[in-house]
């Protein structure tokens, strides 16, 4: 079946799939959404995005319009349905048609999946690590909405242009307050002084899903992390770095504005990291087969 | 005929209205919007608000799909068709369907025009004034979102939310420098010393048309107006406040959180603003009646 948009219950391809004009997702952004990653079938971490999208929607006070056992099954039903090997997931809900502006409630709230075959990052990528540049864009710490992921989605994306533009993967943004928040699209883990720093959710950044995981497994592997605020000259003289997202997973960052970070090479930690949250992501999903992502 | 929209030169019933689901200003936010009064059929300043929506597509590099004298006649046919005396009419671009998400180019964007009956303002709101609290929220100077009217509206609308749960009209938005911005939905004029002031775009304002209109009025009737920054104690201190907006021209502001704004009355300043802004918004609309808004 290959792309499919599941919209409040009925299945269409991609290209005629149709919304309302007026949702409030399209007028102002007034939305929420999960990207996920689908391996044979399996929607990695499932549970932890339809937790993240659930406690985004009472932070907006958008009312979920399905249990989350619901939602887990218009997933899953949605992902097998596209018989897709390896799939971009993307949850969406919207706070509907209605009300004036400024009145949260009183809509009627919709949900959409999207599911189509993922690209993914070729494994050179991984071998020699992504680079990147400072957005001009800061993130509002002073905001909610940096904290949840919301269809307010745009200065992320004009980072990320920024970025390619510079012949860049990625860009780092700071917070209005200077300090690191995260890349455009995905969370910073550095490492110094052979220890793993990351910033905390206050410095305006969205906990990612994978962000957790890494956390989760640097526990079980006893490696020692801390949430604190980071600065650029940490960043530009960190012993290694990284990112995460669901997409791509822990991807090493090797180069800042021009300048290798460490040796330049993806560090020995880093690779530890990797590979621990591969095999976890392995073991969650395409266990039987031991397929890769 | 009423409430309608016009989706890429097809008009249809509101509820019937449609658009794509992958459309970019769905899924990220990812395009602008105006909106506009017009009064016995003519659109007031309209080539203002197309002039910003051209500024804004250059920004975000999204390709207008028509030229602005297409546009302009989009905008009046739609509205001549809705044969409504009074009308709110909504300008949205968006990049449309297509590209990697920080692709900026090779999108087919896409333009709706929705029109509905003005409820309008109350007449005693502007005789009594409106009240304001300070939202939680603050505005992002440091992101060009602040100065264009993306789809990017959630915090707006959340801090206009909180106002309304605190029972007041409006919530003054400070940027994350703490100096004054603007209103969830207008910007702020303050009186100080006789003198009029008005926050500059830098301080992380949407630059209003009521806005600009209300600066080119003072000019012609001799009042002294500085743009500089504001602090929340100048606001406080004021002699007299008023917010501007498309919708509501220019509104008092005689409370914020709790306290009068001087006498708590609608000062002289304002009053004399208030109506030459009346007059110029009937001279260029409805002029035969000399109906009011």
């Amino acid at each position: 079946m290959g792309e499919l948009v599941w919209i409040n219950g009925t299945v269409h391809s991609a290209d005629q799939a149709r919304c309302w004009c007026l949702d409030r997702g399209l007028l102002y952004g007034d939305g929420l959404f999960e990207t996920m990653l689908a391996c044979q079938g399996t929607i990695f971490r499932l549970k932890a995005h339809l937790d993240r999208l659930e406690a985004g929607a009472q932070i907006l006070r958008i009312k979920l319009p399905l249990s989350q056992q619901q939602l887990r099954k218009a997933v899953q039903t949605t992902v097998n349905q596209s018989h897709l090997q390896s799939a971009y997931v993307r949850l969406t809900l919207t706070r509907g048609v209605g009300g004036r502006p400024s009145q949260l409630e009183d809509s009627s709230p919709s949900t959409m999946i999207w599911v189509r075959e993922l690209g993914g990052y070729p494994q050179q990528l991984y071998e020699r690590g992504m680079s990147a540049i400072l957005a001009t864009t800061r993130r509002n710490e002073h905001s909610v909405l940096s904290r949840i992921k919301s269809l307010n989605y745009l200065d992320n994306l004009l980072a990320r242009a920024e970025a390619e533009q510079a012949g860049a993967d990625e860009a780092i943004m700071l917070n209005t307050a200077g300090m690191i928040a995260e890349a455009s699209a995905s969370n910073l883990f550095i490492v110094k002084n052979g220890r793993l720093l990351t910033p905390p959710v206050e410095a305006g950044l969205l906990p990612g899903i994978t962000r957790a995981c890494v956390m989760q497994l640097t526990r079980t592997q006893g490696i020692d992390l801390t949430q604190r605020p980071l600065s650029l000259d940490e960043l530009r003289q960190a012993q290694e770095a990284f990112l995460t997202n669901s997409l791509m997973g822990v991807m090493p960052l090797t180069r800042f504005q021009d300048q290798p970070i460490g040796s330049g090479k993806v560090g020995d930690l880093t690779q530890i990291i990797a590979e621990t949250y591969h095999q976890l992501f392995i073991t969650e999903t395409c266990a039987e087969t031991g397929e890769g992502i």
